[in-house]
């Protein structure tokens, strides 16, 4: 009796039950630098937003998503100077993920290749296996900071008839650039020419260092029709749990995306309207988590730094940090798991975004410096007796 | 320019605009006793436990879906006698649309065909197009009392060596029938035999009329490997706007639904809290709902049947009624149009749910007595025109 008689094919491919994310038992005394959930407690005001939407009646089929969100979403990004029609170009989607899956599901067919990065968020992986499509990875090079950048080139050299998308994550996760100017414009210019689609990962657009500056993909000449933005509440307003994510894309792409019938509007209408308040009065909260993030990383950096063998470049986005751990000479699934048992410190190995990050790590920093104080005296402390 | 070279090619078949589901502008004088949405206030109680997880910081991903709420569910399903395994057997759901959708996703490969019955709630249609199956419509049978009925033999008549799946609904919308002891021991016969998923659609489990008792699916021998049950919060507790359901198979089936990378859990945790206390208090709010819908049915039924020319049974579980109208000889879909152009009434031609039901009607009992009066002296206003 084998249930895969049953089973969709494609599922079979992408393994046991491992495959799915699953909720972890606490271990005592554990630092959990792995996945991207910040640790900030949302400000009370969102949680009596919801709680005032559900008195107030808003309790019932918001089909196709509330419009006062979808409003909200599209006066939001007048602040990138990209002029969103909420009625056309916002769909509603629970959280990032639910929103990778829904812009995958509008256009693979098995057979369609999509062009993933290397490295790059692992998250693409699944969803493009499970429509069958035939994953295509493009190698980022590391600039002269040693952060991993877009290759335009690379990506070009992987193209071809089959192509149907690129996904970019911008700011990027795990690698830390912020697409450049130059970087942008060569990915639509290319996108244009071979006429693919760009997947466009933009959950990290809050989180920019250092003054650089986030230049939005869909406003490229001709890339209002080849733009999938998928977008997130849940690292700009440390919302995680609360799943409400959007996808803006042309109004033709979004009427594609719309038709699959992946359920009724998954956003609870309370959250939909509480998103309305975060985005009216959130900022001076995201505010004070960027400057928790930006002394974090400035504490952080320093200190990999200061660890023979380490080389770490400061992040231009995002959260994370991506050392380079390569002299040390140990596969980096074997460094993350020597951690985890030997100093109860969580981090992910580069290879869970591409073999092109072998040699690297990844580390959140959703805890309070205190914590990173102790994560990285044992990161220290781990990597010392590897080098003995 | 066409966006339609980007699109799934499943997705070209599922139709334009109009096969999503968008929310209508309010219309001054309508009665809307169309969309199944239960016009019940929720309980207040289910609003503050929202509140208060999100307060108690129930913020964060729940990976798998919460434990408690999951254990919840399971202890719910003692009630009918079904031993559920909260950890291998229960998928948390964005509501009982999204669980359709994920139970299509996990075992749907193009070519497969599955069977609905006809008439059935049309949201099992656009899903199996979506993944390329071959929709196989079983008819429906009427019983003496006039209510659509699961026919066995029907259902055998279009099974093949393709088979992956057949959908019910139990008790059924819209046609108002609760399976017999009887009816559910013959499907699940002929699903062992000719060894198909039951995809079970529960969500009405809690209104059942008149003494009549719902029999599980998954407990008949041979089902627990091929039953999927789909469940929702949405009519139970008046929860539409609030998007939690789940599905219940045996481990085997849950591990492989488990596997569609349709997204990070997609219900809120604090939702997901809130449900364990509506699991635990909220039965006398569903008792004040259902004296409501009993007394709603009762004055319905009975307005119906005095109208010359309909006949309307009364439905054995849920809130539809689902009369008879073919009498007046006008095609159902055009009965409607004329009622909600001419009485600003709007409800669904048989039509909706399949050919098998034309002559008939849908009209869901979600507003008050009040309004059910002067709804029905509207339908009974137009009808009467037709006659002339």
């Amino acid at each position: 009796m084998s249930v895969e008689r049953f089973a969709r094919k494609e599922l079979l491919s992408i393994g046991g039950a491992s495959a799915t994310r699953v909720a972890l038992d606490p271990i005592p005394g554990l630092i959990n630098l792995g996945a991207g959930d910040p640790d900030f407690d949302q400000p009370r005001f969102i949680a009596e937003a919801v709680y005032k939407a559900m008195l107030e009646g808003h309790t019932h089929y918001a089909f196709g998503g509330d419009p006062e969100f979808k409003a909200a979403i599209a006066e939001y990004y007048k602040k990138f100077n990209v002029d969103v029609d909420p009625q056309t170009q916002v769909i509603v989607t629970s959280g990032g993920s639910q929103g990778i899956f829904q812009a995958f599901a509008a256009i693979l067919n098995p057979g369609d290749e999509i062009i993933i990065l290397d490295p790059a968020y692992q998250g693409y992986n699944q969803p493009a296996a499970y429509f069958g499509a035939k994953i295509v990875r493009a190698k980022m090079m590391k600039d002269r900071n040693g952060l991993f950048r877009p290759d335009v080139d690379n990506i070009r050299s992987v193209v071809t008839e089959r192509t149907k998308a690129l996904v970019i994550c911008n700011p990027e996760n795990p690698a830390g650039c912020v697409y450049t100017k130059e970087e942008v414009e060569g990915i639509a210019e290319l996108a244009v020419e071979k006429d693919f689609i760009v997947i466009d990962d933009e959950i990290y657009t809050e989180f920019i260092w250092g003054g650089r500056k986030y230049y939005p993909m869909i406003t490229q000449p001709g890339m209002l029709e080849r733009t999938i933005i998928v977008s997130s509440f849940s690292k700009t307003f440390a919302w995680t749990g609360c799943r409400a994510g959007y996808i803006v894309a042309g109004p033709e792409l979004a009427g594609l995306i719309n038709r699959v019938p992946v359920g009724i509007c998954s956003v609870p209408v309370a959250f939909q309207k509480a998103g309305v308040e975060a985005l009216k009065r959130g900022w001076s909260f995201v505010d004070e988590m960027r400057k928790a993030y930006q002394e974090r990383i400035e504490y952080c950096v320093k200190r990999m730094n200061e660890i023979p063998g380490v080389r770490c470049p400061y992040p231009e986005g995002a959260f994370y940090l991506f050392p380079d751990i390569s002299e040390f000479g140990v596969p980096s699934a074997k460094l993350c798991d020597g951690l985890f048992r030997e100093e109860k410190l969580r981090i992910v190995p580069g290879t869970t975004y591409g073999t092109n990050a072998e040699g690297h790590v990844r580390l959140a920093l959703v805890a309070p410096i205190k914590t990173l104080e102790d994560a990285m005296d044992r990161f220290e402390r781990y990597v010392k007796k590897l080098t003995k």
